[in-house]
């Protein structure tokens, strides 16, 4: 199969993991169109679209947190990505921590797993 | 946060990232109701909503590859999980793979990585 046999969903997204290619750990789960995925592919650099935004914006585009793709996975369904990717400056999370599963269940609450690296409000309201 | 602060998308559902707990291979992503969810924590065994059939079902129902979980993570947004997971009976795929995503890109075209496991036509038509 290749790029054009990938199946959109109804809004034209598909979904994509993206995993430390080193460590392996999740960082972010994050959707693509047809046209972040191809800016992803023309320049190396992880573009998503915003649902909350309404359009493609590279990822780290305000925080300089960027990400760099390694490998690209799909699977059966042609329905999802796997993105291996390098994390530039350390956080992939929009909160400042290192991965956005930053939390963990632990009986009925969600304990937080990481340390912030940056404060989100010195990145993003500044 | 607790478990009723997960933010479900329009048909009720959470992305959920399905990860070997000791490789840290992404075998899956699927999706879960509230329903799901709850049949997956009481019983620590992944329950899954399938689309394509409407309906809450135990995975590997049919061919035996069942998951236990080990660990659940919530994003940011919490819409969206990772589970981290013992995969029971060698292979995550329907198309008797180890991993749903086993095919990476390589120029245009998609190339399969993984040896399969199991004949689906033995284990789903038989």
């Amino acid at each position: 199969m290749d790029l054009d046999s990938l199946k959109w969903d109804d809004n034209g997204l598909v979904a994509v993991v993206f995993q430390d290619e080193d460590t392996g750990e999740v960082l972010t789960l994050a959707y693509m169109n047809r046209e972040a995925l191809q800016r992803t592919l023309d320049t190396g650099k992880v573009h998503v679209f915003r649902r909350s935004h309404g359009r493609v914006m590279m990822k780290g585009e305000t925080s300089g947190n960027y990400q760099l793709v390694k490998e690209i996975l799909v699977d059966c369904d042609a329905d999802a990505l796997v993105m291996k990717i390098e994390q530039i400056g350390g956080a992939a999370c929009h909160e400042g921590y290192r991965s956005c599963f930053y939390r963990r269940l632990a009986g009925d609450e969600f304990e937080v797993l990481g340390e912030r690296l940056f404060d989100p409000k010195e990145v993003y309201d500044s």
